[in-house]
């Protein structure tokens, strides 16, 4: 009798991600078994990942360990880390790290802490020579995430949610996108692994925390069922959307670009908006704006030096980037 | 003293459309006063509207008139309409007519209703030699028809809402697609106008009825009072990508099809996936595969046999058309 349906689906989700990590590590380095390992809060996600990193790593010859991160946030947070340590050796999994972060206030509480977060553990996979990180980020995450940036409002790529492989080299991996929150669960249950429920979880003060419990529930109750699917498939659409057309624009900033640095507003305008507005996007952060602080509506104040031309002056842009039309170019510079 | 700010809003924003209508109209045919007609349930929004059209309408030559259509849907709808129609006379449209339709069944009981009321509509405006009719959807109908496209999850085309210019020849106009339904009931207060509104509007039978009562509620309170702008941000820069990647689909077509009607593989692998899979589609609709039964799963299966060749068989998609490999080719055909 093979696995539960639940464990079967874990695994094959992680085994798939090994067998990438491994053609990547083949092609540089092939003297030593490569290490990947699980970052882990307790959670039945990431305890479910684990499970399934400490069952298919030795098949396939590779060494497995975990990382848990303690953010100091809530009284008696070490003892817990400690704890959820002693599970993943418990698992076999080899080396554990407990790591204490700060968390600093920049950009809000959940921000800081994400940034934390992956700082601390980039640290770790620098410190063992991980090959990869595997993150527990289920289908249920990237519908959330969806949601959050569909209230941005700043159009494709802020829908395009979390890609399966990110960081330096692809070193983070998130082998459970395409998986439900209720099979990890599952998984966790049927292998009599405790899991642990993180409060801030289910602490409306999170916004992430309120579109699970109340935002998401609600629109299923409206859409249906197959919501979150639906925000999942949109995010992988979305993604390469935004890849294709950001390509495009970094090809037509050549032909609109010349020496001196200057953009010809004839060219521009004959791109179509979706694609002019991503060249002018470009050439406003090139010229020192921070893209976080660069809306949508200052992209459109300075498209409208193109398409709505009426003389008017220089548009003053985060960064002290101003954008000016003369003659028929547009001059961008900072200062 | 001048108008109320809400009966501000909504006169400007008609005068901008009737502008627009002017400047085509001259192009046409500058023997007669252009007729515009607005299209009026008796609720908030269409009754503003044609509130709006009937003071901006004389003074730039324009003439108004109304419709107002019969569903046939409820008890004494006949008499709500001759109601509505005599509303719209006392603020001195003409022509008004009074349009029963006959809802079928065809697609469900919204859809059906929405094909009924535009083929009225084109028919009174054939009628009449109208230039354009007048809808009066507002910010908010636009955020609930992201929403409905989020949930059918088949990407940035379908995040697009509804446009501001769409028809035969651009012939329907939405003035207030950036207004919010506040500032249309707002106007009708001051205006002292009687407005109706319709059971189905808040009928939880209805997906959109029970997304504007239930779901965008529980979204905003989640994410913030911005989220209704935010998903008509949404919808507007969905638009301007969709439309930029089917130019580009259009184009790439030309490059992969060769005389005989099949495809280029090597060439398809070639271009971002985002644009391949539009180049796929457009191929499978046009051998004879209804748009409307093609769903991304079906292109994704086509996809496969470009990025993910190990010699499978045909693929059968709705309308009896069936792509397979053939060498470096793909043939896609009906029978």
């Amino acid at each position: 009798m093979g696995p539960h349906p639940a464990v079967a689906a874990i695994r094959l989700a992680v085994r798939r991600v090994l067998h990438d990590v491994l053609n990547h590590h083949c092609a540089q380095d092939r003297h030593e078994a490569p290490l990947v390992l699980a970052a882990c809060s307790g959670g039945a996600d990431s305890m479910a990942l684990a499970s399934a990193l400490a069952f298919e790593a030795p098949k396939l010859g590779v060494r497995a360990g975990g990382v848990t991160i303690d953010h100091g946030l809530q009284e008696g947070s070490d003892l817990r880390a400690a704890e959820v340590a002693v599970r993943l050796r418990a698992l076999r999994l080899d080396p554990v790290d407990v790591v204490s972060i700060h968390v600093g206030r920049e950009g809000g509480p959940e921000a800081a802490a994400r940034d934390a977060r992956y700082a601390a553990l980039d640290a770790a996979a620098d410190r063992h020579g991980a090959s990869a990180i595997l993150l527990g980020h289920t289908r249920d995450d990237q519908a959330e995430t969806v949601l959050l940036g569909l209230a941005r409002g700043s159009g494709t790529r802020s829908l395009s949610g979390m890609a399966a492989t990110t960081g330096t080299d692809g070193r983070y991996r998130r082998p459970f996108l395409d998986l439900d929150r209720q099979t990890a669960r599952k998984a966790c249950l049927v292998q009599a692994l405790p899991v642990w429920d993180d409060p801030h979880n289910t602490d409306p003060a999170y916004t992430r925390s309120r579109l699970r419990h109340e935002g998401l529930p609600a629109l299923e109750k409206c859409l249906g069922k197959g919501v979150v699917e639906a925000l999942a498939r949109t995010a992988q659409l979305s993604r390469d959307d935004a890849d294709a057309l950001d390509a495009w624009a970094a090809e037509a900033e050549g032909t609109v670009l010349d020496e001196s640095g200057t953009l010809d507003v004839a060219a521009l305008f004959a791109l179509p908006p979706a694609v002019r507005r991503r060249v002018l996007r470009r050439a406003v952060i090139a010229a020192g704006s921070p893209a976080g602080s660069l809306f949508a509506r200052h992209i459109e104040e300075v498209d409208r030096l193109i398409t709505a031309w009426r003389g008017q002056g220089a548009i003053n842009l985060p960064g002290r980037v101003g954008v000016r039309r003369q003659g028929g170019r547009l001059v961008v510079r900072q200062g």
